[in-house]
């Protein structure tokens, strides 16, 4: 390949940056750099390589820049709309031999790590220290901390601590032209000029290589609660919500809602293994969590305020664990999806987010769209409903290209209808991108080609994804 | 004045647009329009233009940009950097027609608000529908909506909901070009493209006119509880800090931190109007606030934990407000300074932030730099301890350039040396700017210059501040 007119062996140039042992070529590279978790995206890189310092990084994105070969960070590969897929023939990257804690500060309630560090060891990192690092999702055994902020990732606590957006203080990252630009510092409070660190939160990877972070801890709580509560209603659920909001008053740390055929339909499935926890037959279930630091009053207040609502005719029924085994049956119900899923094989799934009271519009458009364009569909609503962010799964029992278009159609259709969003968690990558311009409209997409295009002039970093898949 | 090489009558042209009673020139300027609250900072626009809509404040940066004539807007001018003087022979734009509270959504938990609406109007009718705009500060009674997204203001509860940045979920804009972008929506968790809000939230009116938003409100607190506490050392009051941040669990809204001199000076100040709230000679005094839902259950656990501290000698002293009154007297320490500040002027004071752990070798370092080159100066320290910000107060009865660079150099280089930042809350504006450079990086700032060039390439928004002002 050529750099700058000058004929080179790029192998040899990037294996003088790390070292021979950490490069991959071709045939010799991993399944696991080439797909992601969904494996409907697969591709072939020309050329795996391992840095283990910013300064490595640097050198190669210099390089591969020079040489006109595109970069795509692969990491935990846990994302679901491909964003983290290299491109055929470019070269993947993956900061593995950088998943260093660096610090933990007690007294400023910060940890500092690198991007190749799994979610989990952060996570054991910081409870070792009596502290929160208070983002968690599913994928925490693989998902990394430089995909998390790529991705800016939420799950089930985002109601309480916001998602990894509101954890990063301070980033180190490698820019297109190999530039390293950092600013690790630990204040929850910086007004100085423009934040450059949330313009590349989220944005996948297409405007800069998130090398290390600075992100805030939380003391850990030390009491826990959960309860599975029934309402009759969409509206006496959103009663619910607020009001644990004001009782518990900054507790309140998930409130996962599932419509009645999801609980249905997951619990039915799973009393091969454990009870169903509550009776069939109502609206709506939510798997509701508090955290605090004073068990016996945490508890007791807990136990009142659903009371206070089963009396005053809020609640329907509700159910609080009473050991960590409840705990953990309580949870299944909206973690344990699989045995509820498999049926429902080959299926499409998706992660929208609307204002919390648009939710009741989004779902009578999106049901009574998809039983007009198909009849058989099954279409089962869960979410974080705190956060505006509902899941839905849909299925005729059989998908492909035309289907998955159909479904997207009506799902995004519905979204488009009430003001929301088309990615609430997963962000756009390749197969969200057709349907980016539902949701923004020309002047903000042209906004952010214009940021593009001065960040990434040449488009090295991760093409193909976002706004160049539209 | 020429627009596209023909020479136009202004003046007519915006009247134009938003009829000849809006708009102002030249010495028919009122001083409100030219200054901003510490009158460091004067100048004579050419015009003040307030229009009615967002299709007139379009109209209106076209035609500026046309005519190559600077746009700063000009708000509650509550700033202390000097971000919001107009520009010599400029233009000056005032939101105060569009001062609407548009919507309070409570099933969403969401208010869409006009950039011209003051803070505390705002409050009130979020109050009105029992919910709560977390963001306050001093300047309430004037500051606009626009003015804290545009310097992303903080206040005393950013430890528990964070600073104007955290609450802006929709954004509606005018860009450089005319162009209105808009994204009012109302969810927390969007993913879906670049987030160009971030962008503008904390600009200074550089990057885009804010017109509109959608702030994320909580459900209104119904208990309250305050205390004065006391500590021997830093690390006594950190370690209170961050067992309340445990025990109160989410609840934890203030946290005060005054140094013992402080805590002298203003209460000293104070004594004609009240008693001191607590005697003399601790190291540290901090006001703390809790809210909460449970009245009853919260003031125990505050008490308590309170108490616990005291037996364990974590902290000297603590005084619990038992009524609204001794609740004002508490906060009055911190917050009716005049007083206090009286007899040090002329002042400077600073506004700056790094790690909590760092915050003792900061003051060690400005202290011992500051009485080397001031051995008479007085200085005084106190601030938003959990998030990293203090405030100082240096004096030494008179003031001029050369004394006010020179307590820069010394406050800034010891920020510098603990890798904090110049500008935690009031932004960078005129004042600051020589100075921006000590804590951010070249390559830091050559990325602003790259944002700022891509999005205002013709320097029509608020030049002269930030980056165009180092």
């Amino acid at each position: 390949m050529a750099v700058d007119g000058v004929e080179v062996d790029l192998e040899a140039r990037f294996a003088g940056i790390v070292g021979a042992q950490h490069i991959q070529a071709g045939e010799a590279i991993g399944e696991r750099y080439r797909v992601d978790i969904t494996r409907k995206y697969q591709s072939q890189p020309a050329f795996v390589v391992k840095p283990a310092t910013v300064q490595e990084v640097s050198a190669i994105v210099t390089l591969a820049a020079a040489a006109g070969m595109p970069i795509t960070m692969v990491g935990g590969q846990t994302g679901t709309v491909g964003s983290a897929v290299p491109v055929n023939g470019g070269l993947a990257m993956s900061l593995e031999r950088m998943n260093r804690v660096v610090e933990i500060d007690p007294l400023s309630m910060t940890m500092t790590v690198e991007a190749g560090c799994i979610l989990q060891l952060a996570h054991e990192a910081a409870e070792a220290q009596g502290a929160l690092l208070p983002l968690d999702l599913g994928a925490r055994g693989s998902a990394t901390i430089g995909g998390v902020i790529g991705t800016n990732a939420g799950g089930n606590r985002v109601l309480r601590w916001g998602m990894m957006r509101d954890m990063v203080i301070g980033l180190e990252a490698v820019l297109a032209d190999g530039t390293i630009i950092s600013s690790l510092t630990k204040m929850l409070k910086d007004n100085a000029g423009y934040n450059w660190k949330h313009l590349l939160i989220g944005s996948e990877g297409t405007l800069g290589i998130v090398t290390r972070a600075v992100l805030r801890l939380r003391p850990l709580p030390s009491s826990r609660q959960t309860a599975l509560i029934a309402a009759e209603s969409f509206e006496q659920a959103i009663t619910a919500l607020r009001r644990l909001e004001v009782t518990l008053s900054g507790r309140l740390s998930s409130f996962e809602l599932m419509w009645g055929d999801f609980f249905a339909a997951m619990t039915e499935a799973q009393l091969s293994q454990r009870p169903r926890p509550m009776e069939l037959g109502h609206g709506f279930y939510v798997v509701v969590e508090a955290m605090g630091g004073d068990a016996e009053t945490d508890l007791a207040q807990f136990e009142r305020v659903l009371m206070d609502m089963i009396e005053e005719n809020v609640l329907a029924n509700a159910v609080i664990a009473q050991s960590e085994r409840e705990c953990e049956a309580i949870w299944a119900v909206r973690e344990d999806m699989t045995p509820g899923l498999t049926p429902l094989r080959p299926f499409a799934s998706y992660d929208v987010s609307m204002g919390v009271g648009d939710m009741p519009a989004f779902v009578a458009y999106a049901q009574a769209n998809m039983a007009k364009a198909y009849p058989d569909a099954k279409m089962l609503i869960y979410g974080h409903a705190g956060d505006g962010n509902l899941h839905a799964i849909v299925s005729t029992g059989q998908l492909n290209p035309n289907i998955q278009r159909g479904f997207d159609t009506v799902i995004f259709g519905a979204v488009r209808d009430v003001g929301g969003s088309i990615a609430a968690e997963h962000g756009i990558g390749v197969s969200r991108a057709p349907f980016l311009s539902w949701t923004r409209s020309a002047a903000e997409l042209a906004l952010m080609r214009v940021l593009k295009d001065a960040i990434d002039p040449k488009h090295i970093l991760n093409p193909g994804k976002l706004l160049d898949a539209m």
